[in-house]
């Protein structure tokens, strides 16, 4: 705010956070590492139905991050790093500390440059499992599938008429095993086809969220 | 096929060209740099329709790769590197000449990765006027705008049935210029809308291509 935006005492300036409030308001001084800023009004900015969740296996070197542009650009709001039975990308301690801090940078810059109102949420790495069971709770879960039926999933759209939050799980370059694939379907997971060639870990990702953001919002 | 694959006088054999014609032979003798293969019957494949142009503006550095990558592990059939008045990448003679081996590489391994069962056509690179002309006559052709009315890609699908080849004109980071946008309109291109926020050049290009393969071929 003070070296790029050269923002000064009294200049008004428009903020928003991750919980999708905006405020508006003004400068009321500028420090070494520290603006002040008096907050006139908050609004919350009201998201475009359904949420999308991108829940992901963590691809290996830094794809993720790749996604996570993607997905931000497309209009995701939420991007869950997941670990399934074959990702073998774990991170722990400060390596991870580290790569939440760039996932979270990745996530700013997409949104800005494609000139969305708001920063998805980038939650931290969670189990197979423990996303599943979550997900399946409060949204419909899709999951794009190299095997068994499996709709296109844009056919598969038609059969959920307006939901509310709707996420996708996306495999790792291995696939899910046969395990994951019997656990989603326990959960009601809607299996998926996303065309007739096999699609890179972050090529299905994208796919999904932009069908989605075209079926479901861009009406 | 002498050093990956080991093959010796007599093992068995299938290859295809760029003309989606399939070869069934017999290796018949291995050389330094040559293998001779007795060819029993070929066979041309039969591809889907539409056939899926991509004919997308050159963003700088090696993301035309990625974007060649992405067209052809989704299904492009056809990829066309577009020189528009924005688009500042101009190769010329060695280096043309390098990128187009490059560009043909790239499109193999991603068929081969994809597993789909032949190889897109990359064209050379064209003036946008020039390949705007050659793919009017002969497709609809389809261009993602952030201009003027423009419905969602997928609704301007619905009213697009059963074309035999589709086309899409993709633009560079700039955007096309009103000039172009009118020449493409005069030309009777549709254009489209990919959602609400401002995509990247390559998210633009693989999110038009995904959408075609999923509305039109995998039904």
């Amino acid at each position: 705010m003070r070296h790029v935006l050269r923002l000064r005492e009294g200049d008004a300036v428009e903020i928003f956070n991750e919980k999708k409030e905006e405020a508006v308001g003004r400068v009321v001084k500028v420090g070494r590492c520290q603006v002040t800023v008096s907050v006139e009004s908050v609004r919350r900015y009201t998201p475009q139905l359904p949420l999308i969740i991108l829940a992901c296996a963590i691809p290996k070197r830094s794809k993720f991050e790749s996604i996570i542009e993607k997905a931000a650009e497309l209009g995701a709001d939420e991007i869950i790093p997941l670990l399934t039975e074959r990702t073998e990308v774990r991170l722990k301690g400060d390596q991870l500390k580290k790569k939440s801090i760039r996932y979270q940078t990745v996530a700013v810059n997409a949104a800005k440059q494609s000139q969305r109102p708001d920063v998805p949420v980038i939650h931290p790495a969670g189990d197979f499992m423990a996303v599943l069971e979550r997900l399946s709770r409060e949204a419909v879960v899709v999951m794009p599938s190299l095997v068994g039926e499996r709709p296109n999933i844009l056919k598969a759209f038609q059969a959920i008429s307006q939901p509310q939050k709707i996420a996708f799980l996306i495999g790792p370059e291995g696939d899910f095993t046969p395990q994951e694939y019997t656990l989603a379907r326990d959960h009601k997971c809607v299996p998926v086809s996303l065309g007739e060639t096999v699609l890179k870990v972050e090529t299905a990702a994208l796919v999904s969220v932009a069908c989605a953001c075209l079926y479901y919002r861009h009406v």
